[in-house]
């Protein structure tokens, strides 16, 4: 086990590079393929950089930014789940908290509580910056499925229901005026005249 | 032309989705496959999170991400430069200005004037927020490199002597205590025991 700070950071940078071969559901907007975690995750922070102002309240666009760049690190041992799954999501965040353990467990101190304390605060969406990062990775993909004609939604059957259902909430509590531009897509990419 | 800033925002967002095709020399970690430069700014993101303490004097953690974030993504329009390329300087970076230009043209004010004035500053490594993130872009290939074995060192060609010379002073600049680092397993790489 190394000790020297410097070497165990960067181990644990080392580890993350993993991340890169983390495959999501979603391609890319050319549909050439589909996107990793770690690509989506710079992404995100694009996004937390850009869309800071239309937070349901201010938020502190610095930390929502470091949340979305650390929110999939578990998946390094874990996985992506996808939003279209059946797996059970006590079984998944059980998983999830011990890889964020053994992950964030290779930094010293005081980063490896801080980045566990900001990827805590990302899972349990209480506070309005984790609203606002919640809100972004369902927004993300919602417009990548719009934009590339319907995406993740076409392979898996999904109805207009079931994503008013599992994209409404969480974008609608982080950003009021996100999810009202969504819903617009949505309603149209699904309408009558698609 | 889009005139509301939300849609120019995310237009801008949808058209940097192309640096995720943007393939760089650096193999990944586990050289199943090379780096793209999306992903490669989501890490570096990572280690400016992780190593700001080892700037050569304070820096401002959140304004080195957020120049690490959107430091390559001119690279949409003009491709990846690879350090160990011919190309002439001037007319890369005439192209990087244009390109640079037309994207962040893309968004609204105050964000287009604030990215532009970002990533210059990165390019122009004179503050000390722009040398650590310089540093940074520099240690992460480095450090891929020496774990890989050689990577994009032995496709060129690349001896002890060029390494020193290429990586060196830019790394030195913005974290003495990461060159001290890098040059120690650079030495050994390239050393009679390799
Ligand atoms: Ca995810």
């Amino acid at each position: 086990m190394q000790t020297n700070p410097l070497l165990q950071k960067l181990t644990f940078l080392h580890e993350i590079d993993r991340l890169k071969s983390v495959i999501r559901q979603s391609p890319l907007l050319d549909r050439s393929r589909k996107e990793n975690s770690a690509e989506h995750s710079w992404h995100l922070a694009m996004y937390a950089l850009l869309l800071q102002d239309y937070a349901t309240v201010p938020v502190d666009a610095n930390r929502v930014i470091k949340m979305l760049l650390l929110h999939d690190i578990v998946e390094v041992d874990v996985g992506d789940t996808p939003l279209h799954s059946s797996a059970s999501p006590e079984d998944q965040y059980h998983a999830e908290i011990q890889a964020a353990a053994r992950l964030f467990g290779l930094l010293p101190e005081p980063e490896s509580s801080e980045l566990l304390a900001l990827w805590k605060e990302f899972e349990e969406a209480q506070t309005e910056d984790a609203k606002f990062a919640k809100a972004l990775d369902r927004v993300q993909p919602l417009l990548v499925n719009v934009i590339t004609g319907g995406g993740t939604w076409n392979d898996n059957g999904v109805s207009l229901e079931l994503v008013l259902q599992r994209y409404g909430p969480t974008i609608q509590r982080g950003s009021p005026i996100l999810w009202q531009l969504c819903e617009q897509l949505v309603q149209k990419h699904f309408g009558p005249n698609q």
